[in-house]
């Protein structure tokens, strides 16, 4: 299931608003085009976005427009998109910009199918394993990170049950990660956030895989949620893993200096049109939390899989190995 | 705010099934308007529920109908409701119905009102405490148990802030707590469920108090969702309240042999009348989860807080002293 993809030089996108009651595409031509399919979310998800961005320049060179004036454009369309201006800065400094753009989506796609291998030799036949949030191929160009690792054990053949959180206050477990498995065939079950814990005390989880926004050497930030996954997962006993490329190694803070986002209350207040409290009410809503390194077994990362130890020395050393 | 009180020979009950848009009332003057409002969730709560069939006996005895067609079909309008067979069997023991319906009130307020006094000396001036679903007045015949507790601490002065977890699947934080601190202006602010163990993590809760279902010498049984909320408390070292009357104390079991009761699909699937996910996605929805009582700081009861030690025989002792 490619997220994005170019096409007879179009860039095809799944439309992620349609999502889940409809598989639809939709074709950019203009670079403007792609920014309006990046500020809409027609198109989400960190790297999904960057590469969309790089062949929006693409398209935008194809037909001589002005580089500077749309890669300033494109900067802006989501500003704080990190990935977006890493990947702006890299197709403008390259020679072809096409050419850039297909070696990023070929990139992000080698990434997650080597999250997947290194993955999913953690899986055991039979596992049941339980997804917060949506670290998919719908968040990349393809196959996904912690979704990635449950393809490749499916595709090898391990009879996994996937269970996904629903992840409130958006949804994303809902809406997309249950979707991507389901269009897949592999077995999945959609919980509210509130059970995972119920299911790890009674024996029904056996390993705990989710993506990360960042890594540090002491810790992860990831959806809202995580913590409270990686602390059942702790008390009973279940190896909780974290999947994630080491771009999103972060080796210049702790992971405690993460600045969390507050995102809006309607988001709590509503879900889609329905009003699910007083009108009124006050609401605190965190984007992230942080998982402390004690908490998680292991990050997989396409170089294989990392001890996080709370050793910065330990951290740098991974991350400049080959 | 009283949610059951018998008025001029009627029953008159919050519909509860209008919260939070719209505080209306109904008069019920025959059992089987009770019999109604019970199946059609216009009342709840197992107090509540158990106080209403009585009323609605004493509407039978009233106007002389056939006592004992009348007990079998109130016992039938919420069959899995011990409280209403506990009811329903008192006051037909009784000699005068509605007389021992009044009593069954009085002791259900005082009840709540010894629970909120010995809870709020365990809450201090300024704290922020945190609740998951209604453990509230309207659970009850007025005030509540664990909101009692609130209640208390506010009205002695104490300037509390109030966190309601959201309480997915069914969203009764978010519908009734809130709903009931707004009413009587305690600040009070909605959470998603997924965010109470980062909110721990900061520093921003400094007290859970929760209800009960049922309490064990080896733990307690209460609404999906209370155990990832123990779990986080007890990391960060924050205590962590049941405040449950004695009569939900159960000296037959191991809390861990609760029958966990699994509930329909569409309470996950959709919120109100908002589809979540896509058709026909798979469910998991347990009802209740039980919280170990190495996670538990202590039991706010109407004879004091006990603490569970998982010794049954200072379970014993405590539930028969005076």
């Amino acid at each position: 299931m490619k997220t994005l993809e170019w096409e007879d030089n179009k860039l095809k996108l799944i439309d992620q608003t349609k999502l889940p009651d409809e598989l639809t595409y939709i074709y950019c031509e203009t670079y403007q085009e792609v920014i309006v399919a990046i500020k809409d979310m027609i198109v989400r998800g960190a790297p999904a976005i960057g590469v969309s961005a790089a062949y929006g320049l693409a398209l935008a060179d194809l037909s001589g427009e002005d580089m500077e004036k749309a890669a300033k454009e494109m900067r802006a369309a989501r500003p704080t998109a990190v990935n977006l201006m890493w990947a702006v800065d890299r197709v403008m400094a390259s020679d072809d910009i096409l050419e850039e753009a297909h070696k990023m989506a070929e990139e992000d796609m080698a990434m997650c199918r080597a999250i997947g291998k290194y993955g999913a030799e953690l899986i055991d036949y039979g596992d049941t394993v339980l997804t917060h949030c949506n670290a998919g191929a719908l968040a990349c160009v393809d196959y996904g990170t912690a979704l990635g690792v449950f393809r490749a054990a499916h595709d090898e053949g391990k009879n996994i049950n996937v269970l996904c959180d629903e992840t409130r206050p958006r949804g994303q477990g809902a809406r997309l990660s249950v979707w991507e498995m389901q269009q897949e065939n592999i077995p999945v079950k959609l919980i509210p956030d509130v059970a995972s814990g119920y299911l790890m005390s009674i024996g029904k989880v056996d390993k705990v895989v989710i993506g990360a926004d960042r890594v540090a050497y002491d810790g992860i930030a990831n959806k809202i949620g995580s913590l409270m996954v990686a602390l059942a997962a702790k008390r009973y006993g279940i190896p909780f893993y974290v999947a994630a490329p080491t771009s999103t190694f972060d080796d210049q803070i702790s992971i405690f200096d993460t600045e969390i986002e507050e995102r809006s209350a309607d988001e709590v207040t509503h879900y889609g049109s329905c009003r699910i409290c007083p009108e009124g009410t006050e609401v605190i809503n965190p984007a992230f939390d942080i998982v402390p390194c004690d908490l998680i077994s292991g990050v997989i990362t396409e170089k294989g899989v990392f001890l996080l130890n709370n050793e910065w020395e330990d951290f740098k050393y991974f991350l400049e190995k080959e």
